[in-house]
């Protein structure tokens, strides 16, 4: 039987790390082919793209997209999925470029390493988040993502859905109005849902329709990706106030300095973790219809809360 | 018989301007349904779009995409047309909030009217312009602007090529990177060509792929994009070393003021009308397969380089 309860053991714990690191290197190797390096004039915001996307992190979004694909057996290979975890990845890099400007949260450090407007200039900061957000677009509607034009156009709808005014602009706008203004549990929560939320379960999502799934498979992983989402915000405002700037990669406390109202500040630590191993587990038990073939997206649910970094 | 050539009649002159106030109004008022405002603590995103979008403009490009679309019997009625046209306004209202920006041209009027940062702030205007760019991409993928998905995703796939890094951004990046350095005649022609000339080519485009247009008229009118989009880019150099302020309702006299390579720098005023009257011309004669029904599009050609606004 398939374990479904929210509890690690060392094995599962395992087999996710290797799957993570398999499918990131994956990703990592779609993302150096789809944004190539040029010569010319315009080298500069090619350059800072790569910057932007290459080279790190755990790449959630994409593990979502290419292990979705794989619980389904009609799916189309396994270079669309990687091309549509390559497609997010960018889309989620230009929403950190942009988010990290210093007339938007002005922040120095991404990953430890400088953030694209240090590392290069503001001018190109912004054109480089730019041309990664259409890009990302433009990845999902060429052909060698599926041969079929309706699962790419629905791609693209989906994710422009997941990242515009209603859902991931829109709660990075509530995110900038809110700050230094008490915000209750529901305005919190309906922000992360907007700002980081829409675009896991539209991860999530993007592995269904590429693997086309059915009506009710389509929702199960929906709510996974919902539920998975909302953990994870959850369990990144508990790190900002636990972890060390060492661990993070980015500055710690930033939430507290900017006066921003958090699950943390809403709930405690305690209540904060046993919120998001609430949603963890209900999460785990969406995909009961999928049964152990979806191991190690339950995995996934369970690390999203456990990660110290 | 058509009339090919490239000098103005009082006549088609008028004909051309009833044309481009209807459809301007029809264009504005396709960009008000479909960036509808909103309640809610994301309202301040929604506005800014809307100021960006709304209120204003030749709308050049919105014309392209619908008057190349009435050529064609074959198209979807003019609903599919105008979500499209309004779709390519979006965009290149996106790439002037983000380019009036302090980090990138810092322009405080557009239009006579203060640019987006200064009418909100920054932080509003960076995130406006993405979620414009997103919805660009959107609309055009919906099905509502055509009922084939072959369609749509041609339609996103070519504005994604357009406007990105090896399109209209990769453009604004030389553009930042040959400010106060002397360009010669290819480098600037290739500037352009990539920074407005893209949008200008993909709108007349974008009316042919919604008329279902044979290789042959595709290319046809690819190319009288093409031709007149280098028209505007020299012509609007011609613009902004002759024309007053309250004519141009921006900035006059900035080229020089930044020390950019123009046409009319390396031309002269006299040579460069001359280049794009030369343009214009040849942009008319692309069309002769069209017969007297593309005369409104020869219109536009010869209204582009004579324009003073």
């Amino acid at each position: 039987m398939t374990n479904s309860g929210a509890s690690t053991n060392p094995t599962s714990a395992e087999a996710l790390s290797a799957s993570l690191k398999q499918r990131a290197a994956a990703v990592e190797a779609m993302l150096d082919r789809l944004v190539p390096r040029v010569d010319g004039p315009e080298a500069r915001v090619i350059d800072a793209m790569r910057y932007a996307t290459l080279g790190g992190g755990k790449r959630l979004r994409g593990y979502l997209v290419a292990e979705v694909a794989s619980l389904f057996p009609e799916q189309n290979g396994e270079e669309g999925a990687y091309r549509a975890a390559a497609s997010v990845e960018m889309l989620h890099a230009y929403s950190l470029v942009h988010d990290d400007l210093p007339a938007m949260d002005d922040d120095d450090l991404r990953r430890g390493q400088p953030s694209a407007h240090r590392k290069f200039d503001e001018a190109t900061a912004i054109l480089a988040g730019d041309a990664l957000q259409t890009r990302a677009f433009e990845v999902l509607a060429e052909t060698e993502t599926h041969p079929d034009a309706v699962v790419r156009v629905q791609l693209v709808l989906a994710l422009a859905q997941a990242s515009g005014a209603a859902g991931m602009v829109g709660g990075q706008m509530i995110d900038m109005e809110g700050e230094g203004r008490a915000l209750s549990l529901k305005e919190v929560s309906h922000l992360h849902a907007l700002k980081t939320g829409c675009l896991i379960r539209y991860s999530a999502e993007a592995g269904a329709i590429l693997g086309g799934a059915n009506p009710e498979q389509r929702e199960r992983i929906a709510s996974y990706g919902r539920d998975i989402g909302a953990a994870f915000q959850i369990a990144d405002d508990v790190l900002d106030a636990t972890a060390t700037e060492e661990e993070l990669g980015k500055t710690a406390g930033k939430d507290q300095a900017a006066e921003k109202s958090t699950f943390v500040a809403l709930l405690g630590i305690d209540g904060a973790r046993k919120e998001a191993g609430k949603l963890a587990e209900r999460a785990c038990h969406a995909l009961d219809i999928f049964g152990e073939k979806a191991d190690r997206l339950r995995d996934l649910a369970r690390y999203v809360v456990e990660r110290r970094s």
